[in-house]
């Protein structure tokens, strides 16, 4: 069947690879050129944090290895204080699990290469969605050569947080949809080669109000990404700020006042639709990836949960016979809730980031949760390990979580109950 | 100065005229053609019903009595029971304050002749908006005879729940907004001259999942308008369903399979939108009315609000001596936690109307809170009077009604604790 995918960001490349596997004839579409000749979009990425969801997703592609080998593994997260002490908290009870970092920009072309090699896949660069008729069939891009008009009969968007794709859904009667943003934006910077900082965790300044966090690169450089209030950023020194907020990081950023001023401010967004798609006499469209519900980064499951997206799509696939006007609403009916779940846990994160990973309170909380895990393997997990560690949906992942609330509640009861009946006996001889 | 006002529905005529007031020379765009000359849009109106707040803004510019004119007052609500039993509830404690059933189609005709005949004002009809550029102040047109390109510096979008004027905000990075829709629709019904139903009412078929009401027309008809869940819509026989749930109404609509048949199914959608007004280096832009606030029809207060934009937005620009960008932004401080009350409030009273007008208990309790409003005339007032019969803000409505609910558990409260020492007493003797 023929498809027609837009965006060739990670998820749009991953789902094509999907739909290549299954037979389908795919045109990819994409709005920018080709990043392999074009070079990467510099100054305005988050390093990736690739965990088990995302990885799970390649392996089915017999891709994980190749991307693990672009990737640095990062065991836990280091945080720096104010007073330059470093606290290791790792992710996972036995330390042994990691997320992974890489940039976007490698694995993007990783995916890119291996999407354009499958049969039957054609990739147009170039190519902007302008407008898609669902009654017709009829699709508009907006090309360096003029506007080119093509005929679809499924239509896939995976074309990010801005989509093209859901800007006309989203003006059909009875769409609901929303868009939040948050009053932080966020900054690339860098941090060169030769710091010292350890590459396998993953690094953050948490500072209450702002926050700032490093990734690994495999170049022995990081990618740091500064979180503040966007009314901040005018800032006049940011040196000074600098110096005084996050001196032992200052320290190792010679190139900050360059890329303070070079790189823009990005904004974070939270977007949610329903439906995710539409059925016409012309075409069916659906949406997946951050299209379909973008979220804001502070999880590190924003591509995570878009390559999930792909292998649900795949199950649902299955189960319709390639009917992809069913498997789009069972894909849905499905996959929501999961998707409405990380868009909250990702909010909720971005307070625990910059704010609670400093406290000791919390830290306690963390060695308590990790000791738990010890003594209870398997029945006590946490909420962290099992958005990263594991493919449960995320919908399932919080009504596991608060099973184990009540069950550890239910045992802090049992032990005060059973501690004042021993007291009553002591009492009684 | 050149103020653009985008849209000549009821919100837009009036704006022009406030605009025209204060000696702006306004020019005035409308998609659609004239409705002087094209003929009313037929079979998807819900009649209006103006209240103090509507009559308020219309009485500053001397418009009250025009309007009225060719208005109908209704006093209170008659339940239409599925046995044919009425009950009339009044909406006032005294029983005679009234809101007016006036038609969308005479309401908008009169305010367009208003503020066509004001000095500066151009109207151009058959324009429709589809692009707007704040950083260059251009605005393009879609109109029968092609693209007509036109600058602006002060752009007002009166345009509605579908504003073309936020679809170009919603783009800008750091905009809020949602829209939500209800899963009921909407068809529009009539009763023609000579039912016998009474014209000083607005009538209500209340049926729990469903409801119908009905305004009177001056020429003695009645527009019903049937609230049902869209799914419903479908129906076979319409005829046998009305027979069965609303037979009193069955009767009295000769039409009512032809009008079911040929009029279109509306929907009711909720719009939210941060900011309403952006100022850019070529233009500023504001919403006012649906554009700003679309809010679903169920306190009969969609006119009555946006006229009140009106009165609102004319105070800010004294307050601000005609500078737009200033007078959008304290527009906005001022109005934006009014619009987002009465968008609850609408949202609340459609559970009220379909379902609980019908019931004893929700009876009774009018009864008490009118007889309170009798003993405490002034200091306790109804929710629902002070919507409809008052120009206090929507927001400071509900500040008071949680005072009053205090005050009244209160009394509640001293009258028991005077009873039980009273019985106290009375056991002691």
């Amino acid at each position: 069947m023929e498809v027609t995918v837009v965006g060739a960001g990670l998820v749009g490349c991953l789902l094509t690879c999907y739909l290549a596997r299954r037979g389908h004839e795919v045109t990819l579409y994409e709005r920018r050129p080709d990043p392999r000749e074009a070079g990467a979009e510099r100054g305005r990425s988050i390093n990736l944090a690739i965990s088990e969801r995302g990885l799970d997703a390649l392996r089915r592609l017999g891709l994980e290895e190749r991307v693990l080998s672009a990737a640095l593994p990062m065991s836990g997260r280091m945080m720096h204080a104010q007073d330059g002490e470093l606290t290791f908290q790792p992710y996972s009870a036995d330390g042994r699990r990691s997320i992974n970092s890489i940039s976007r920009g490698d694995l993007n072309r990783l995916l890119l290469d291996e999407a354009a090699a499958q049969p039957g896949v054609t990739v147009r660069f170039g190519h902007r969605l302008t407008s898609m008729d669902e009654q017709t069939g009829r699709l508009e891009f907006d090309t360096p050569s003029g506007s080119v008009v093509e005929k679809a009969s499924v239509v896939l968007g995976a074309d990010g947080a801005f989509s093209a794709v859901r800007a006309r859904l989203r003006n059909l009667p009875g769409v609901d949809y929303s868009q939040e943003y948050l009053d932080y934006g966020y900054k690339e910077l860098t941090i060169p080669p030769g710091s010292g900082l350890s590459q396998g965790a993953l690094h953050i300044w948490p500072r209450g109000s702002s926050m700032m966090i490093a990734l690994p690169n495999p170049d022995g450089s990081f990618t740091c990404t500064l979180f503040w209030p966007l009314a901040d950023f005018g800032i006049h020194d940011i040196s000074g700020h600098f110096a005084s907020v996050y001196p032992d990081a200052f320290a190792l950023m010679p190139d900050l006042s360059a890329d303070y001023a070079a790189n823009p401010v990005g904004r974070l967004v939270t977007v949610r639709c329903s439906p995710w798609h539409v059925a016409g006499a012309g075409l069916v469209a659906g949406l997946v990836g951050d299209a379909a519900h973008a979220i804001v980064p502070f999880y590190g499951q924003g591509a995570n949960c878009g390559f999930e997206d792909c292998v649900e799509l795949d199950r649902c696939l299955d189960a319709t016979g390639d009917d992809f006007g069913a498997a789009l609403a069972l894909f849905e009916s499905r996959r929501k809730v999961n998707a409405d779940t990380i868009a909250s846990l990702a909010l909720d994160n971005f307070v625990e980031m910059r704010d609670k990973v400093a406290s000791r309170m919390f830290l306690a909380q963390k060695r308590v949760e990790h000791a738990l895990e010890r003594v209870l393997p398997g029945r006590y997990v946490s909420r962290y390990e099992l958005v990263s560690f594991s493919t449960v949906p995320y919908a399932e992942v919080e009504r596991r979580i608060a099973h184990q609330r009540r069950l550890v509640a239910a045992g802090a009861l049992t032990l005060a109950a059973g501690a004042a009946v021993a007291l009553r006996l002591l009492r009684r001889r």
